[in-house]
Formats: C-alpha cells, sequence, structure tokens
C-alpha cells in the first residue's frame, strides 16, 4: 500500500495487529478516524492507554479487574460456598449477563491442551484448591466449555477434589433454545435424549 | 452486558464507536487488549493520539498529509498537466497503489447527493477550478465511481470546464478482469459491448 502520510501508515500498522483486523479494514478505520471531526481518535486514545495501565487480575478469582479484588469477589451478598469455574473473564461476563448466578467465580486463564503446550501448572488450579479449603466451598459448578480440552479440565480438576467432600456439578449441556432439532449435531442430540429429565407442570 | 472492570467498559465503548464494530466485536477487542503482554494497547493508543493531533489535509489537493503540502503534490517528478479527481483519500491510495498514474490528484471530500444534503459548495470545486488555472491543466481523469451521484458530479464539473479548453476523460468501465461474465451485472456487460474497443495484436 501507498501511503501519502506517515502518521497513517503508524495508525494502519497499530490497528491491523489486532485479532480479526487486516490491513485494509485497519486502513478504513484509520481513515475514518483521520476524517472524523468528533474527537473518536483521542477518546479511544486515552481509554486504552488507562487499559495498558491501570487494568490487573483480581488477585482471589483471576476476572479482570480495576483494583486488586474485583468487584464480585468483594460482593458481601454473593454465596461464598458456590464455585463457579470458568476459562477466561469472557465467561464470567457471560455469565453474569444470565442473572442466573449469585455465587463466586474462579477464572482458570484456559483449558488444559498439550498440543498447545498448555499443561496443569499453566492454569490457576493451584490458587483453586487454596481457595477451597479457605472458603469452606460447598459446591463446584465446571462452567467450561464441552470440548475435547474442556472435559480433560474437567475430569483433572473434579479427580484433585476427590477426598475433599465437595460437590462438582457440570453446566446442562443439550440443544439449544430456539435452536431446530434438525440442525442440531448428533452428538449433542444423542446426550440430550440420553441426560433427559423429568417433564414437570403444575396442576 | 455485565462489566466487572469500569476501564474495560470505557475501552469497550471508545472501540465500538468505530464503524463495523459492534459491543461483541469491541469487547474482544478490549479483552485482548487486556490480557495482551506486548504492549499493544500503547502502541495503538500512541498512534491514535498522533493521528488526532498531527493529520490534515493537503492544502493543494485535499489528500490526507502529515505536512500542508502531502508527498505527491510536493513530488518534482510528477506531471502538473494532469489531474485526476477522486471522491476521497482512500481513492487517492488504490491509485497509487496501481502504479498507471503519474500526475497529480484533487480530491473532492464526495460526490455531489442531494438526498444526504450533499450539494457542490460542500465540495472542493472552487479550489479545482483555481487549480486550473494557476497550474494550467491540459487533460482531468474523472476518477468517481460509477453511480447515480458519481455520475452527477461527473457532469457538473465537466459543465464547469466547458470554456476552458481542457481534454476531460472518464477511467474505462467494463468487466472486471478475472471476473465470469455469468456474474456480471446486466448494466455494465450491456455497456461493455456498446462501448468496446479494437482488439490489437503485434504480428
Amino acid at each position: 500500500m501507498n501511503f501519502s502520510s506517515k502518521i497513517l501508515e503508524e495508525s494502519v500498522n497499530a490497528l491491523s495487529s489486532l485479532p480479526g483486523i487486516g490491513k485494509k479494514s485497519a486502513l478504513r478505520l484509520a481513515l475514518h478516524l483521520a476524517q472524523d471531526n468528533s474527537d473518536k481518535a483521542n477518546r479511544i486514545s486515552f481509554a486504552l492507554a488507562k487499559l495498558a495501565k491501570d487494568i490487573c487480575k483480581c488477585k482471589k478469582c483471576g476476572n479482570i479487574s480495576d483494583f486488586d479484588l474485583c468487584e464480585i469477589c468483594k460482593a458481601p451478598a454473593r454465596q461464598n460456598s458456590i464455585l463457579c469455574i470458568v476459562e477466561s473473564a469472557r465467561d464470567v461476563m457471560a455469565i453474569e449477563d444470565t442473572n442466573q448466578f449469585k455465587g463466586k467465580y474462579h477464572v482458570l486463564g484456559g483449558v488444559i491442551s498439550p498440543l498447545d503446550g498448555i499443561g496443569p501448572q499453566d492454569l490457576s488450579i493451584d490458587l483453586l484448591l487454596q481457595r477451597i479449603k479457605e472458603e469452606n466451598t460447598e459446591e463446584i459448578i465446571m462452567a467450561i466449555s464441552p470440548t475435547i480440552e474442556g472435559e480433560t479440565t474437567i475430569y483433572y480438576i473434579t479427580k484433585l477434589l476427590k477426598n475433599l467432600n465437595i460437590k462438582v456439578s457440570i453446566i446442562a449441556r443439550g440443544v439449544s433454545f430456539g435452536g431446530d432439532l434438525e440442525y442440531a449435531d448428533e452428538l449433542t442430540l444423542g446426550r440430550s435424549i440420553v441426560s433427559r429429565v423429568p417433564y414437570q407442570i403444575e396442576y
């Protein structure tokens, strides 16, 4: 690409380092910002500088936070006895958006994946075991993706918890609400028949 | 969305103000930057701050530039007598990438579009007429999109140039190279037959 401006070129190079944004998209964004009169470029610049400087991980659960302890860990109204184990901070947000969980979280920071060179020591499993002992956890909900790596991670953690007298559950798997049975994959549909639940209505 | 971090929320709001980037994409980008260790957020922040502060328009042609005069207007090797008229700075880059044009450019800043409230007075047409007189322009190439608005703009400018004894040409329109005739639209295909050119081979 022939840039008539070095400044524009630097912006395009910086923006195209983002995932899913190629050179052409980055150019479109940079040109939009260069020709925009509403101070948008400054606002983004300021927000990202703050992101780079001030954001940290919650020391307790590993969630993304502005302080040493995240809002969820600090909240007095949330149950300490139920712990939801997730892969990433994105998953915490997804579950929080459902408004169905009032316990606390533990962010592993990934799943066990030998092919990618990620072993149990790379995840915050030690911290999890320590928390369980300190906080007298009664139930653990495994909200981890139903992939091979996810299942391996669930199996690994459950084995570690064997002698701790803790109830371990995994989130329900089956066909999606609003989804068409025709388009559900065989494995999901098969499993949803095997693990069918009683249908209850009130008379 | 439930954000556990105000800083993250601000970054998501800022990034989602970009065209084509919604809340979910912005969240993905912000989380990537928050969890990245390679100082990417700082680099983008710095580049965009510079973009907001230092980028300007070339006073002569309207192209995006780091200085009062752009690299193309300053280049002594480029012909002053041919002027290529384009809608935007993006089009200058597209034409420069072809390496087929060695004249100078004039960026209109849009096309005449009554529906969007853009009239001739909103485009840099006055500046164009002034340039033509000062620079003794001999030929003008209209490299404007073949839309209704584009055609209107070409017609309007050509009428203004009527008494100036200048050769006016438009870029060739027809089927794309590598394109399938089957998928070319009727108008393009029809026009490409009407404006067919002699086929020349060397013996």
